[in-house]
């Protein structure tokens, strides 16, 4: 593999076992690198980074290839086992119950980007812990468009390296509850512009069934509401989903104006729908870019 | 007074004391028919139907006439006292806690519409009980397009008859909460579905800080983000000011397209937002269409 990937995109590969009203499915293709590249790969060629044991289905590998997700950055170490998270949504289709989680090789990530990767001209970091955001992005061209995601425990217990993430990269994707617990801010609106005092250009926060916002740091604010789905069968890596909607989009243009950032919006928001309506990564399998299209022309007819 | 008023409005007038974040303030200027007619005076010539004790200040009932609001309907009544409500939002903006309600006079509210009203094209059903509801349905020219206002009350107390109102009104109008209530249903999307089932042409679901939706029987869907808006001083009232926003454009309008309908929405919005920036109807008192106009335009803007 001697080619540039478009986005450069470190986080977790695991197999999940999760639980929802519409029943159980065991060991799943997930992780949040897994759900950000299958989604970006729609608008850009994705170099994933990220580790596994050698437990893990060749079936996977073989499906992010498909996709097109260039994976001289995955290590497959030998004799270990895979990241495996168990969780339930049963309470609240919002917020997943974790019942498990074994880090197992994941406990020893610490990534070393192949060359062709740190070229690339954006970087996601998807949610794992600041330290490693940071050990990344010093191995970044410093050109690198970077975007980072992250969750409630590293706000609680790292939340002066996070803020160092933040001063390093151009966008953070948060969603409400994480904007909230992060700035102390209720109200959102608050919360946004408070995010963009850590040196951020525009900072996204995600609202699931009630759509997204953007804020930025020249008063920029954009918001668009959700995709309207009836039937949510898992919500994992939904998130992940909506990252690469919106990072795809931004390396798919190449730049960052406002009209590409809204419309990075709108791609997050319609690939964060179609990934709630299956277990795992299971309808990015047969998705097509027509499929998409339909969503993001109809997400633009709905809105008043 | 013998013009036949735009919109025939009929709820509550009150004097609400309120303690939110930003203070207490006593005897305010509130109730239903209140807010919704001095929202909806912006776009319409409102007739408002209530009842009030001699207690109720000259000044409030000078306020409404300044913004063309018609009294023929309230009835004062002498000797008695008006309708007293206190309540609080220290721990949630978006749920009051109500610690009295006096209801007064106005639990022997049972109106009799005077004659100009009965034929308004407009009838706007505030929230009191479905009972009434349909008492001054009956009262009204078949004609009228009906638009109805509700409450979690009504739905746990009298929810059949609140059915048998929907049956007869062509836009419903509740909050998030309401909805799942009544229906059921955790998801808003099937929610807004299922209530348009009991014979509804429209049905709007508003879910304050997150917009709103609506949903048309012939599988029309819209939805709007909220304004955003960094203070809320006051949030009463802020639901009957956006279906004054939204009622007034469909009776400026004298439709009810989908294009009529979607800048109902985008109004509705737009008076729920002023309306939460001063206790009780205060930022209405020198509100301006100008005002309006610009906040309508951002709205616009910052769709993505």
């Amino acid at each position: 593999m001697n080619t540039i990937p478009d986005i450069t995109a470190v986080g977790s590969v695991a197999l999940d076992t999760v639980t929802t009203p519409a029943g159980t499915r065991t060991e799943m293709l997930g992780g949040s690198a897994t759900h950000f590249a299958l989604s970006a790969s729609f608008q850009a060629k994705v170099g994933l980074v990220g580790i596994v044991g050698d437990d893990f289905p060749a079936e996977h590998t073989q499906l992010l290839q498909a996709r097109g997700v260039d994976l001289a950055g995955l290590d497959i170490v030998k004799g270990a086992a895979t990241f495996r998270w168990e969780g339930s949504y049963l309470h609240d289709l919002n917020a997943a119950e974790t019942h498990c989680t074994a880090l197992n090789v994941f406990a020893t990530f610490r990534p070393t980007l192949p060359a062709e990767y740190r070229r690339a001209p954006v970087l996601f970091l998807a949610n794992i812990s600041p330290g490693l955001q940071l050990h990344v992005i010093e191995q970044m061209d410093p050109a690198a468009y970077r975007i980072c995601d992250t969750m409630n425990l590293w706000i609680r217990e790292t939340r002066d390296d996070l803020a160092k993430v933040f001063a390093q990269v151009q966008i953070a994707i948060l969603n409400d509850g994480e904007a909230r617990l992060f700035t102390g801010e209720t109200n959102l609106i608050k919360a946004g512009r408070a995010l963009l005092k850590f040196g951020l250009d525009y900072c996204v926060i995600k609202k699931g069934e009630h759509g997204a916002m953007v804020f930025g740091k020249d008063d920029f604010f954009a918001a668009v509401p959700a995709f309207p789905v009836e039937s949510v069968v898992d919500p994992t890596g939904a998130g992940d989903s909506f990252a690469g909607g919106f990072a795809g989009c931004l390396a798919r243009h190449g730049n960052h104006t406002h009209a590409t950032i809204k419309e990075a919006l709108r791609w997050g928001t319609v690939m964060g729908s179609f990934n709630v309506a299956a277990f795992s990564c299971d309808r990015l399998r047969t998705l097509t870019r027509a499929e998409i299209e339909q969503r993001l022309a109809i997400l633009q007819t709905i809105i008043a």
